[in-house]
């Protein structure tokens, strides 16, 4: 077998296994940026976590680690999808479904000595402003985690665009919630506060 | 005139003019931390910001950048109290309230570039679970927003405990509302979301 391999800022790089060193970096990206953000991160440490060669990583992320943190948020973005598409396909309304969603972050909260809240906000806050990749990973993130709600909502009567509305508007009060539990080191916050959004919800149902 | 001098950490410090060079820090930590974040802020750009030599630095802040960032947060929450409590004092209602903060953060979003949302959630989400002090001071400061909206709500004959209850879930939600709208680069997010919040909120009095 002979190996390809590839020249990227003077590095030589072994093009194979290319998928596996790729899903590699950007899970441990999406690891270490959920738990303590996007500054603190260092390239060396997703390296280190990854168990990726350097050069390797500069094939794959020519942009460097501000690209790898929109994959990151799009790797959090696609895990949180899949997840609220199963609390959807489970729950008896749109309120009920905000209460597993809630359920399930306040587990992760507490099992993670509250390291582990929502896999994105933090990387959002500190660089929406000044990463347009980033911005823009992290919005189709928010809105992809509120379309199953926004059709759940139009099922049960309410119009289209209230229904998007309102579908964002649960996601940006879970998310507030989490902040707000990290905060209080309180993980029967994001429960307790996510009931009084739920109830809100299906105020709106027809 | 003589000067007092402290040795501190190796550093000579004169110790006047003590409170100004302590609230340069804190303010310009403040500053930073609320566009960039705590991981992002160096001290030496808070030193540069706020102008006040190293020995003076750690004459105030022995603890380092971690109690400057409790104390960035504590000036950052009786700021944001403050306004609230002006803003409670003129409004009609917690849910015209809950609409005037929002009007009042999508003017200074969209003003600052985007930079500029709450003066504390990116630090807690940052540090809350490996500071106590940061995790404390982020606590209190939320609290602290919530009350004149729970005092609000009470007088508009809501039991106390579900006053408390609402206040702080209408604060998450202005949090959350605050973290999409920087996803989007979109201010009118922080409003739209707000009107929901704010009828929900008033549909609670009696």
């Amino acid at each position: 077998m002979t190996m390809a391999i590839a020249i990227v800022k003077g590095y030589a790089v072994p093009m194979a296994p290319r998928g596996a060193s790729r899903a590699a970096a950007i899970g441990a990206a999406a690891d270490l940026m959920q738990r303590q953000g996007y500054a603190a991160t260092g390239l060396e440490a997703i390296l280190a976590a990854s168990g990726s060669p350097k050069g390797s990583f500069y094939f794959h992320f020519p942009e460097g680690k501000e690209q790898l943190a929109a994959e990151a948020l799009r790797a959090g973005g696609v895990g949180v999808r899949t997840f609220i598409d199963d609390v959807v396909a489970a729950a008896t309304s749109p309120g009920d479904a905000v209460r597993r969603i809630a359920a399930s972050e306040a587990r992760q909260l507490a099992r993670s000595g509250f390291e582990r809240g929502c896999p994105i906000a933090t990387v959002t806050l500190e660089m929406a402003s000044r990463s347009e990749p980033i911005q823009r990973a992290a919005d189709e993130a928010f809105e992809s985690w509120a379309a199953p709600l926004a059709t759940m909502l139009s099922a049960g009567g309410v119009a289209d665009a209230e229904a998007a509305a309102l579908a964002r508007w649960a996601i940006a009060a879970l998310e507030g919630a989490l902040v707000l539990a990290r905060a209080a080191r309180d993980e029967s916050l994001v429960t307790s506060l996510a009931e009084i959004t739920a109830d809100a919800l299906d105020a709106h149902l027809s």
